[in-house]
């Protein structure tokens, strides 16, 4: 079954997809043909530019100069990109976006080299248009991503993480880049703090939502949709949402704490957790924490005044989700009832 | 012979030392525990503060504000540090300034991760005072340093490399920071363009002239006081100027890219390798060289109008070299005369 909704329905959102990717390959240009080779590659297996279209939406609600929103949006997905090359790195990755990774293709060294001259780029972009307040939040953004995944790190195979670090990770890994998005959008133009503040806590929680639906599938998709092998990261010592909550069920979890101790623990097992996680309700707890996380976000953007920019944005979220909650309910042995008493 | 002179000689120019590391730490503060201890392992073993003091002698120049000339000297070395990390993953080290790398310590998983901290606390100090020169100059020199290190591994092991190429290695990996750091120094008080330029080419000169002191070091000086193992770079692949000037040597040289030529090369060569370049006067070469960008960088401070916070930029760019000129004129074979005549 094909769980992950097709990406280009998000296309039915006005946004300058092909001017991003322009202006992308405009400010990365260099003298040296090595990065040139290695920014082409990258950019080829672009995703779905989710965090420059939360740029976008977010400035839309506000006369803005679109220059400056565009190359905002650039700076941010440059951010990601950096990050994800480097996470390539950390987590060995052989696979990104169904493409070869970078690093299995050029190697740790320069995978390492363009993740820092993508960050280079993205500030020396913001710099130009003399926002101090995006670069601010930018800078903080960086640190606490790199602080969060230390942070996971130094958490891995730890069986007794809480629902709570959970989320602290989450937060690091996804959402205030997310958070952060809305914010620098919101900052690109002339927009009330409080309004600033509710698109930034929107973002966020859009950001835990889909850290959690992405948590889930990398249990229930399968490694072709995923890009990158099932179960990955249990095998990475990644102690997610669902595994929590399973390790806490009567039944399942004395089973799975002892699966999940051996040392190596053995991916063979990983069907078998999957069935665990359906059956001991972690998947359709963690289906219905996303969505309550989707709700209090876009509940949030109602301090904004109506507009169809806002409707747009409100819509973009649950667009981005609800296919993916439509084929996960499919994992949810739950009633409906169940699931709203949860 | 200790080839390398006292570091604690260049403590003779007035360079608040402590107020930098202080405020490192302050700047560097943050909740993580993990990055917290990491952190502090990392400023344990601070080295020269060359850089940060480039920063504060190029502002010294003219009317300044303290607290911003420090905050940029903190950046520049926060920029140096960073990359000095990422480098030793690069590089897989297991040393840096004498003590077991951060890496070999913690992994390159959050050596990756402590270096892209170091690169986003820099950009956000520096954004604090509102220096868009600054912050595009750092930005920049930070893209030049991360294609140019992409270069040198292209050139890996490449026996044909010319001296062009090596200056354009080191361009990227030392003298681009230096320039940066004297610009930047000045950049933060008023000073005229033309003042500006001639101390951003003192600042390349001087890192040309110590890139090739370190190239020289790494055949010459024994481990303990390099702080890694001898002859590391050609085990790398890292053709230097040495080996460069010596593989065009008649005599010395169809040896030298018969032994280099050797897949992998065999480490036990080194020493002949090294009495190779002291004889062909690939050292005496190197050092020449490397004593004329000095001479180069000294001649553009005259541009500078005489005063004693000139002399002693001078003074330092000398300090900093001259003792290891002195102990490696050991190394050259050839007389005064033949020397000049280079």
């Amino acid at each position: 079954m094909a769980i992950c909704p097709d990406n280009k329905a998000l296309t039915l959102y006005p946004f300058p997809a092909d001017l991003v990717n322009q202006r992308m390959q405009e400010v990365l240009a260099c003298d040296s043909s090595e990065i040139q080779e290695i920014i082409a590659y990258l950019l080829e297996s672009s995703g779905k530019m989710l965090r420059p279209r939360l740029v976008f939406l977010s400035a839309s609600m506000y006369p803005h100069e679109p220059r400056v929103v565009t190359d905002m949006a650039v700076a941010i997905e440059l951010v990601h990109l950096a990050s994800l090359v480097h996470d390539d790195v950390i987590d060995q990755a052989k696979l990104r976006r169904g493409h070869v990774s970078l690093n299995s293709r050029w190697g740790n060294n320069a995978s390492v080299l363009t993740g820092d001259y993508l960050f280079a780029t993205a500030f020396n972009l913001v710099n130009r248009h003399n926002q101090k307040d995006i670069l601010d939040n930018l800078s903080t953004t960086i640190q606490i991503m790199c602080a969060g995944e230390i942070k996971q790190m130094s958490l891995a195979h730890h069986l007794e993480v809480s629902e709570d670090e959970y989320l602290d990770k989450s937060y690091g890994k996804t959402a205030c880049l997310f958070a952060s998005c809305c914010k620098i959008g919101a900052l690109a133009c002339a927009m009330p703090a409080e309004e600033i503040a509710a698109l930034e806590e929107f973002g966020l929680c859009l950001g835990y939502a889909y850290q959690i639906i992405d948590d889930l599938l990398d249990f229930l998709s399968d490694s072709s949709l995923l890009g990158k092998p099932c179960g990955g990261d249990l095998l990475e010592g990644n102690i997610t949402l669902p595994v929590i909550y399973a390790l806490r069920d009567p039944h399942y979890g004395p089973w799975l704490q002892t699966i999940l101790s051996g040392d190596p623990f053995d991916p063979g097992y990983i069907p078998e957790i999957t069935a665990a996680l359906i059956n001991s309700g972690a998947v359709t707890y963690s289906l219905t924490l996303s969505q309550k996380f989707l709700a209090r976000g876009i509940a949030r953007l109602n301090v904004l005044p109506s507009s169809p920019a806002r409707k747009e944005i409100m819509d973009m979220g649950s667009f981005l989700l609800e296919g993916y909650y439509r084929n996960l309910s499919a994992y949810c042995p739950m009633s409906e009832q169940e699931l709203s008493s949860l």
